[in-house]
């Protein structure tokens, strides 16, 4: 349904046509400085239409703040905000609407409900993830502020034109059928996760942060364009800086619950996390990620073919994931779906920064329950975490 | 945490040296006929050990019915049942333990618990699945009687050996470069998704349902063996008969919840529905699935790309979909761990049947409660569907 | 939190001196005739200052749909709706605020969250129902359509003043010490149940539907103003016409969720069903409700001490309840209280309306599912509901 | 369904004649000491036949639990746990079932399900509480070690029999006419709250710790048996030392969960808080729970109208509530209903703790979040908890 998150709860609701798009916050910590301007500037990194890509459509989409903050700060109490849709009149319909557009969501649409919205698929529209957006930038922002935590995305691929495969995820390196060749993480691939920012990424109009591939992906979507045709492509997402900890097995373990949120993204087909498919033909003896002691003294992995999880909770280190988005169905309404190029790039950070934020909260309520418990004594000392560490 | 679904509720317990793993199936159709032997054959096909390729091992994992069911009906009451582990001493702690395993759960749950299981990563165990398989088997008799639903899941690939092109789910056929390579649904893998059976399936120890492919992989994991290595793979699952309009936008959509369910399973690490990351690549132009009319009457689509589901609704055609097993970590303890190989099989069609079952039940309250509400008159026609059809 | 349901999910946000108050309403079945007329009845039934006996205070309260509707139809979508607050300025704080006012939320308010809105309590302010009344009118629609139920609260009683006790709900009367005394459930008060509605209700201020009491009622109230002070009362609520078979045992029994939404309201302290603290003091032999075939062929209960709900599902007869809400604690701010007055009235109707909803829903999902499956032919008769009943 | 709650979710099983029945605790925090013996306590104390008061029936009840403790701690996995049902044999059915029982829940359990087990109305038997009871012991366990919360249910009325004025709940004492008579809190009553023990509770058959009382209590509970009748009660419960802060409104309200909790118990017919109905005939100045400091220093309340609950939060206050318990529907085989006398104690307090568990652990995340963020000083003071204080 419309609700995502057990602590951190997002609600959302609206459509193309209709007043307005928002979202109700639930479990926001109280205490947050927190002001319009921290949810714009996703908002506005959200908005289709900032390159010549993409079917120019200022939405403008000035978020507007309804309750649950006072002088800047938030009170812990629901966080109401919307959007107002500038095009607010019900489309008109014909002739044409009396056979379902292929790939579009309007027939689902219409033997699930038995109506439908007069601009097809009602929700499946990408204007539907404004409130996720916004709701994204708030858990942002309290994770920026409470861990540092740094969520950062990026376009990997548009159709066949990929990063190199210096600097790509272990799954998008064409694999060979030889397995005698070495597999590894490209050294130039994990400093690429350890260092991205969004900045970075925004200097490409593909938010492709490899100039060159992405000079390709320009031409490739332009080529598109031209023919009135789509093409899709794939987007990969870092946090850094993750506590230990996090996720909630079994059924609600970390990598389900990131791929569980990305995949309710229109136009997502597929979610893999640290060596994704490519983890299923590397040997177990390579696979496996060693354990070091870090300069700093923290227990970490030499290697990070886990993306960061490990049984379904966070070790600590980057993890890092990537979605496909399928090609477009409109293909010359593009901007009517979620975007396989840029656009895509926010949301996919904000279903992120809602996925750990709820999973923040709710290992903080396992963490300060036990911290009243009197110390352990009776278990042997490999089955405890010594106190220091804590 | 324990618990997944929201009518059809499954809640399991248990690891690996406990008195027993169980679950509590809660929301079952009330008037379904059941007993231990419809549970007990998906349990027995989930076993390891049941061919040479795995260390053998006879688990028994009887299942014991406990409530919920009189007389070989289910009551609509909570089905709880248990399977008694064989050995239940807690592990002897060693040496050994105080230094992680890698790629093991056992580091992250002693940070996430402060405590961890004397086995180990505690319920990241493969014993864990015991719980999801038996509320599976509830869920699947459910769906075969209700609409003749069938589900079936297959190995596709062991390390890089994988079925033949000509019968792969389309991202697991190496891209070419050349995007002017036409891409396409073989028949011949159209045609597996459409007839595959369990039988057949089972026929091969690997699973995997092309003989030649099960030689290979064969071949490949007792390499891995000799080794003291090990391999992963992926799973493909079908799921056919499934009626259309499942699915709960935005946050819940089938292909969401379905990807959910499957990275809660133990040692996944990727999913992909339909076409997948192939998606990706493929213009819009070929990738939409045009409509049809069936010989029967019924509307349909030509081609299947999206993989059965559509704006996060099934339409009635085959759902189908794979996900990626990484290589065990634990080398020569291959049992613990969730088994690329055939094991995985049964587990996947389970987590299948669990989220079809709950999003059926939604799907039958939605249209229950519509269909108690006068005609509509004052919409449009083109946005009301047709009683007639319905 | 700020969610309640499971299937028809009302999510609210707002306080007093925000934008706005406002819900999202999630799950609403699609082909529903709404339109904000529909919604504003029941918000202007709760606008307090409708009477002299309370502040007058001219909110206005005008609902603003904003999405999940067109052409006056549900699309079964999220409807968002919203009211603007008149007055949006965080209140002035001053010396004052430093003592936390006796029995208002304050003080926990800030205990609890670390920070308090300037107005005080924040969501503790009757303001907060705004957004309920809105949802409950959504669902009384739904319920009047498909079912005819009808629900009607009304005041039972203001401080000692009550109802007569041949029109009063068991255990309002008081109970005498001598339990040899008959015990009985009045003719008058079954048949007021049967018969009261809203517009009878509104005809008096106090919306009291008895008029000697209400007169004298009215009296008490302006005792109290006159005296800078305040008094508390009960409401009492029918449902009328539920279907058969609500309820969703153990643990959400259609009591125990209807306890949960009416003690959510503001300044409650009290629930009882049927014949509630009353049917503790009445021996079984006579609070047993004896099966009788009615005049249309169906089967009920003679007496109704159950309140329509046995073992947590309703019967069919007539659900009532009674809720106390404490005297306000500002007692020269009563409006911005829950009011024990005729203002609770509609907000009691709106979270009965919820509940029962819900739980319509709920009850959909299963009969739907179950009518799919073979006829139970393995049980004996007094198991199976006769399939012609059904 | 048969889950409660959120982060601390009990998920029960079971129904009289069925194998066992049992309950999956999930959420436990890990590292606290536990075994059998815990609650085995309150499962002993939840058996009926402990006096003659009640058919003699040795039950046993022997917890067997399965999971989630090793060496006697808990590892904050799933905790599986089971207690065998020492009469497995579905009952013989006969011809006397063709006609449902007055007030037994055979008849809505068959028109909701179309199908009930054959020993009458399934999980509406008292068996059920005992999964209940074994997860309430855990949680207290917890409360106990953490805060040294202590939880004490007694039995406050049979029938017209009630502890006497001078150490009544408020609403409990007959409420006069003439409103000028004084109301007050008996400081019998405040101190009986305040010291009360389970030992001093279980002195008494009935479980009434006022020996002149329970002895009346004793004779027409006897009265009633003899007559083949049976009679109701009331059970009133205390919880102290329970945090400041646990609630989480709107919907959730403490005293809105703890009424849902109470209210889903067998045979209970009413709820209310702190001064309940009474509350609503006491004046606001009165009924108004000024603030004092305490000894201590800390922040209290001098009256405790409130029953330690404003706003929907805990105020530091005793928690005290009244649950009315109608008679038992089944005259002959009282054992089978929750009963009104003492075996309804135990439940009351299990049911008690969940709630306050689930709670404290949602405190808790709100509380462990707040704290990681920067020192507000952007808000007046009358705003912002004194860090100090915190």
């Amino acid at each position: 349904m419309s609700t995502f998150g057990t602590l951190f709860r997002v609600t959302t609701y609206g459509e193309s046509h209709c007043a307005s798009v928002g979202a109700i916050i639930d479990g926001c910590p109280p205490g947050l400085p927190l002001d319009a301007k921290d949810v714009q500037i996703q908002l506005s990194r959200r908005r289709p239409g900032q390159s010549n890509l993409t079917t120019p459509r200022d939405e403008k989409d000035l978020v507007q703040l309804q309750s649950g903050i006072e002088h800047g700060i938030t009170l812990g109490t629901p966080i109401g905000l919307l959007v107002k849709n500038e095009d607010q009149r019900p489309r008109d319909y014909s002739e044409t609407d009396l056979y379902p557009r292929p790939s579009h969501a309007d027939w689902t649409y219409l033997e699930k409900y038995g109506v439908k919205a007069s601009s097809g698929g009602g929700r499946s529209s990408a204007r539907e993830t404004v409130g996720r957006v916004a709701a994204g930038a708030i858990a942002e922002k309290y994770l920026k502020l409470a861990y540092g935590v740094e969520i950062v995305a990026f376009v990997s691929s548009v159709g066949k034109i990929r990063l190199p495969s210096t600097v790509s995820p272990p799954s998008q390196v064409p694999s060979e059928d030889d397995d005698t060749v070495e597999d590894a993480l490209s050294p130039e691939f994990v400093n690429l996760l350890k260092t991205i920012t969004r900045e970075e990424v925004d200097k490409q109009p593909t938010r492709c942060p490899h100039a060159e591939t992405a000079e390709r992906m320009t031409k490739r979507i332009i080529r598109a364009k031209d023919a009135q045709d789509s093409i899709g492509g794939t987007v990969t997402c870092v946090i850094r800086n993750v506590p230990l900890g996090l996720g909630e097995p079994v059924f609600d373990k970390l990598e389900a619950k990131l791929a569980h949120a990305m995949l309710s993204i229109p136009a997502t087909k597929a979610f893999e996390i640290g060596s994704g498919f490519r983890g299923t033909e590397v040997p177990g003896s390579k696979h496996n990620d060693a354990f070091v002691r870090k300069d700093d003294g923290s227990v970490g992995t030499k290697t990070n073919w886990s993306g960061g999880i490990q049984g379904g909770i966070s070790n600590g280190e980057d993890i890092y994931f990537r979605i496909g988005f399928k090609s477009p169905a409109t293909i010359s309404q593009a901007q009517e779906t979620a975007q396989y190029d840029g656009t895509a790039v926010p949301i996919v950070e904000a279903m992120a920064s809602i996925v750990i934020m709820d999973h923040v909260l709710m290992q903080h309520a396992r963490k300060a329950s036990s911290a009243l418990l009197p110390a352990i004594t009776t278990l042997p000392p490999t089955m405890v975490k010594p106190a220091a560490v804590n």
